[in-house]
This record gives C-alpha cells, structure tokens and sequence, in this order.
C-alpha cells in the first residue's frame, strides 16, 4: 500500500455503469515527510475518508475488493484511514 | 484511475482478431492542473470520448472488464469522462 | 497498450517450456512523435511483425491472451501493427 | 522480489476488514549498495521482520498469498529476511 | 520480458514457506547496449542461469508460472538466457 493524502473529489456522469455509486476521490501520493511525491490518482473510496485526511490505498487487481461486487473496472482503491507512522530509525 | 486527455485516434488492420471493433484512443495522461504528464497510451473507449475531452482510465487486468466479451488482450481502457475536479485545498 | 517500434530479435536455446516456438522480438518503446521513450522490451509476436515497423504492444497478464496455449510466462505481447495516428490537437 | 529496510509501523483503525490483525510495517525500498532508493511501502508482514531489518518483499497480486485468507486488499507483502547477498562480480 | 545480468545471490531462511526450495538470483536489469538500468531484482530461477549471464525475467503474476507449484508468493522469475540479440537498425 502506498500513503497518500485526500485533496479532492472527481466528478463525472458518463461513465462505466460498474462505476455509479462509488465515490471517487482525488488523492495525492505523498512521501514519508508528507511530501507530495508524482501525480495524484482518482480513488474508489469505501472507507470514507475526508479531505486532507492521510489514507493508505493500493493499486492493481486487489483493488476491486473493498467493494461489494464482484467486479469492478477499478485499479485504486482507498483501504485505510492512517493514524499514527511510527518510524523506528 | 488516471486523468488524461484525448488527443487521438490509433488505427491497424493487422491485430489480434479480439481488437477488432474496438474503437483505439489515444490518450495523454495529465496532471492535475491539466498539464500533461509522460507519454501517451492506446486506450479502448467504450464510453464514447471525444477529441479533448477529459478522461479517467485504468490500467492492467480491470480493463478488459468494460468490454462486452470475456477476455481480451487489453490493458488500458477510458472508464468515464470527468465533468469536474473538485479540489479541497 | 503502448507503442514501439520493432529493432529486432532475441535468441535463445535455453529458455522456460512454455516459450519455445514463439517468436520473441526485441520493441523499442516510442512517443507520439515515434522518438525512443525508456529501454526496449522483449515481446512475443503473433501478429507477424517486421523491423521497424510501429506496433501497439499489451503488458502484464493480458499479454498472454493472444497465444494459443492456456498459460505462459509472458508480459508483453505485440498485439497489433499501426498504420497510422490522427491526432486530432 | 525487491529488497527494503524495515523503518516504522503504520497504525490505522478505520480501514478495511480485510486488514484487520495484519502487522503494517513501513519499508523503505533499498539498492543492492542498501542506499534507499524511491519512497517506502506499507507492506503486511506475516514473517516477523524487525526494525532495520532486511527484506524481501513482492507487490501485485501475489501480495495476499502469503495470508491465511482467499483474498485481502493488499498488494505488498513481505514474503523472507535476508540473511547475505553474495555478489559474484 | 525485460532482459538483465546476473550478479549475485540472496539468501534467508526466515522466508514464506512457499519459496523454501527455489534459487533466488540477484539480477541487473540491463538496456540494449548492455549497460545497467534501474536496482537489482530478486528472481526466482528455474532454468539454471549463472553468474554474468544474460537472462530474460519476468515479472507480476505471470512469474508463477514456471515453478512446479500452484502458487507461490514471486513476482519475478528468469525465463530464459539470451545467447543472442541481433539489432535489424
């Protein structure tokens, strides 16, 4: 999972019909100082994360199922609301 | 899901017989203020996009699922077209 | 799906079962304007590609859909030849 | 498989079901000189990895297998510690 | 495919039951003139290859499928070794 932070929401009415009913959130990669790192990414989001709240999210396959379908044209996926990095170094 | 910006259309007749019928965009990823951001990619558009408009897609295995047929040697497909960005901070 | 052009073949006696009889090419990824982006790709063809020629080639799992055999260790295919771009911007 | 240095635990209680009793470790991706090298990863953990260990990790789909369920949302995992790298040049 | 150099080897016994048994090789993705390109990767090898080769590797979901198993937690596997590149430009 990577770390990004919730800066938007993205809106469209033509889409995949598999899409409607999901929110999608525009999140921006960030690094572990909170610094933005490359292009944010459009989210399905099932955890409800809000704006500038700091969420983990994953790519790829696996990021159809958080949702309750069976299958989805989704390749990111908010899983996580993140409260607290330790970081031990 | 990645932004990105319609910029044209790829034609072939020699393919892979499950291309056939497919209409192929070419797509211009982009950032979020609309700058556009590496190389273009050849998308399947089963929503109907048109020259300049803003798309989302996704990328590898999901984007076989907008087509009407099981498989397809597919792994780049437009998903919707965004009406609006709504960025909260 | 992504282009390249074709700058050659790759050989090699040693290889994994599943392999053997596919013609594997060595693609050089291109942009828009059909300059070398990154480091070329080896891919298997089954469309009948020739040297130089423009291709569209898929990745990841999908790459194995054009061949005919249920499985193979294989992650880029050339799956169409590209007679021409209209870009319409 | 990639090689990363554990540097922290992530700690979040709002997210998915699926990810509930796994450890979340913070790796930082490193080259074969263990300089870091891109920004970490938050990657489950089902081998029992310290702080400043060295790991091995893979992403994608074949993240949930190490997990004793059929499917979770994850697409990193760290799958074995690395006790020596020979380098033979 | 992507082609690399092998250069080493990785060991751990603290790893995923699954990998117990497969050789792990250290390889150096390589361009077309041979020169180094991007971090080592940890590859499963199941056709043999030796220090300073070159080999074709794969990777994602694919590179499960030269091992003797249904599944295993590898997400990058050398298919084969190049005896031979010819250049057509």
């Amino acid at each position: 999972m990577f770390l990004a932070r919730v800066i938007g929401t993205v809106w469209g009415t033509r889409k995949d019909e598999h899409l409607k009913g999901f929110k999608l959130q525009f999140i921006q990669p960030i690094d572990r100082r909170r610094n933005d790192v490359g292009d944010p990414v459009v989210a399905v989001d099932t955890v409800g994360a809000g704006p500038g709240e700091t969420v983990m999210y994953i790519t790829a396959r696996e990021a159809v199922i958080p949702l309750p379908v069976d299958e989805a044209p989704v390749d990111a996926s908010i899983v996580g609301i993140v409260d607290r990095i330790d970081i031990s170094e």
